[in-house]
């Protein structure tokens, strides 16, 4: 018998696919478009040192204290009139402040979840939401989608029988990891399935700010206040390293996310709270943020330009309206998790686009997924280098598939 | 059929009662003895001043980047530095840095206990560990105690049936809320029991550098590494408010508990990590925390005669040799949590000790716990409002017995 007896729940707790690549490609000289970080370029480190300085001259004793768990209330004001001005309707005690938005789905799978219950989600969608699912055992249902997003129709075929679909999770804004964004019409026609099919959503908004030429639509919470969880982050226009998100919860289900907020880690840190805070009180994201729009649009044409020139024949794309990702399909006999070793040998990195297929009943991780898909990141490398490791890729495309042709009978 | 339909252990969720009483008792003029802060004077507002400015010169991409789940790699070797000149056999590789040792206690349950799995605290225990472990469902065993810690023969008295006890939970020094310390022989006596018994231990400390003329004997973990899991703290030797503690896993487990953390948050904020080392490294806590010491030994000695001067006969108390805390047993008669609007009304506050205990089968919260107890921190006050407010405390309890005499017959 071992000492350490592991909860039932244990076995769903494995190694990150994205990070254990992520090691290997972090040898020097590597191209890596695998990284889901921001470009580190955009962090405003003089108004964060400007704002720490201020923090601890106005507020020491405050900040290096604990503080409640809900969030330090001028944020909270901040986060509700930020999101008041994109449509939704809440209080400032509807946010709860959280240690990155990766905390919030944590809290949201604790709360809801039970082993065996039914949670839908994208496909492919964020692995990050999985493995902060996986670990309290949902069984996951797959919604079918286009190049527009979730189909309402497979929201409407979600497990009905009591207690139902606990939730479906939903990235509306340029998805890690296809990118695409959901239009107007379809978030209209996924609420109302929603809505019909008394499933509760939860929205997670990471990319939203980060539009090229147009914003998104009003977020789905705007259309179903009392029927959607909304996450959002200042990971992607401020900085990841403070780990500070939100969410937005239904006030009936507030204080049960308060609670395990509280049992998590108490509160989130009240330095970060309030040096953010600083940060951005007087408006400093409505010129910031559009910078790193465009330096994001720059590097996002530059491999547009570079995918167009050298992909092999067959390979699929859409042109990304915002965020950080291209998804590629390759053409027919590609394996993009096969080919991943001699892409490192080549000098780039990507990520196989199989690390974001939900388990299904019956297979393995990544069962059911399309091995031909693949994840590339635009932000972190210049547009030269993009140039560069986009044409390493379509040689070891190339490679592969003319070998496949010689092979062939 | 609710909209928001919630996990069944959504029900073992609850409002923490000291949260709910810090609340009343923030009224200005309340001399509160209830809090579990540390005091805020304590708290080196210039170092980490200096180190805010230092990290944001030398390394502002990495501070403020995604960084590793496992913790800052300096920041690993000082803990397993700091650990290994405490007696404890350990490598960096053991330690993961986490959003506050209360993580750690979510980690570590989210890890180990399935719905029913019996899980040992002591009696009383601290509360925000309870909180921790209540929504992964455990059945508490509760371990009997005297004045020097748990019993041996309560470990061996433990659930055997396969697989037992998942772990027993213990604060060796100044405990939360006893203030206790538990002596050397005891702990070989209770490592030995848990050897025996093979019931691995969750060895918390976030007090044990609070000591005033003797430190305390060597961690639970020097003497059993394969079998305890070791929770650490910077919120009570420099700021809670960056939300930075540790734990040190066996090898064997690690894996899991690093998994478990990328889930939940993905990592503990970077730039926290690197400004804690920043101050840290250079051997500051050598010279800071004497300074603590000294602070917390003339809090403790002032209250410490305040009640030998007010309390009514045949209150107990035994005198703390570190921590925060002392822990009070009222005379027959006296129930704390009654007592508390009194108290309240009377300008001062406490914890009710019945918020310690925990949950029994058959018992609703606080079910089977003494009512006659209560705990004061003493670190919060100045000797003159410790006076002052112990005083007052005297004055509720001997009106109370006072009125108690007049009605018996």
């Amino acid at each position: 018998m071992s000492l350490w007896n592991q909860a039932r729940r244990s076995a769903r707790l494995n190694p990150s696919i994205i990070r254990e690549i992520l090691k290997v490609t972090e040898k020097p000289g590597v191209l890596s478009m695998a990284g889901g970080l921001p470009s580190a370029d955009t962090f405003p480190v003089e108004a964060i040192r400007a704002a720490c300085d201020r923090v601890l001259t106005d507020a020491p004793q405050q900040a290096l204290q604990y503080s409640s768990s809900e969030g330090f209330a001028p944020l909270r004001e901040w986060v509700a009139a930020h999101l008041a001005a994109q449509g939704m309707t809440l209080t400032p005690d509807q946010v709860l402040i959280t240690t990155g938005s990766q905390q919030g789905l944590d809290l949201v799978a604790k709360v809801m979840v039970d082993p065996g219950a039914p949670v839908a989600v994208e496909t492919p969608t964020y692995l990050g939401a999985l493995q902060a699912f996986n670990p309290f055992e949902p069984i996951y249902a797959s919604l079918a989608g286009d190049g527009e997003g979730p189909l309402p129709e497979s929201i409407t075929a979600l497990p009905h029988d009591a207690p139902g679909t606990r939730f479906a999770y939903l990235l509306p804004n340029f998805q890690n990891p296809t990118g695409r964004v959901i239009g107007a019409a379809r978030r209209d026609a996924l609420v109302a399935a929603a809505q019909a099919a008394r499933v509760p959503l939860i929205e997670d908004n990471p990319y939203g700010d980060l539009w090229f030429d147009t914003p998104p639509p009003a977020p789905l919470a705007s259309r179903w206040p009392e029927g959607v969880i909304y996450l959002g982050s200042f990971s992607k226009v401020l900085t990841p390293g403070f780990r500070l998100g939100y969410l937005v919860a239904p006030p009936a289900l507030y204080p049960k996310l308060l609670q395990a907020k509280q049992a998590a880690d108490l509160h989130t840190p009240g330095f970060n709270q309030r040096v953010v805070h600083e940060v951005i009180k007087n408006g400093f994201l409505d010129h910031h943020v559009p910078t790193i729009r465009a330096r994001y649009q720059r590097q996002c044409q530059a491999m547009a330009q570079a995918l167009q020139r050298h992909m092999p024949e067959g390979t699929e794309w859409q042109m990304p309206q915002g965020g950080m990702f291209f998804w590629l399909r390759l053409p027919a006999g590609c394996d993009a998790l096969a080919l991943l070793p001699k892409a490192v040998d080549a000098g780039i990195a990507y990520v196989p686009g199989s690390a974001f297929f939900a388990p299904q009943p019956g297979h393995g991780p990544g069962g059911g997924a399309d091995a031909r898909t693949l994840r590339l990141s635009f932000v972190t490398l210049t547009p030269e280098d993009i140039a560069e490791g986009v044409a390493q890729l379509g040689r070891v495309l190339r490679e592969h598939l003319a070998t496949q042709a010689e092979a062939a009978p």
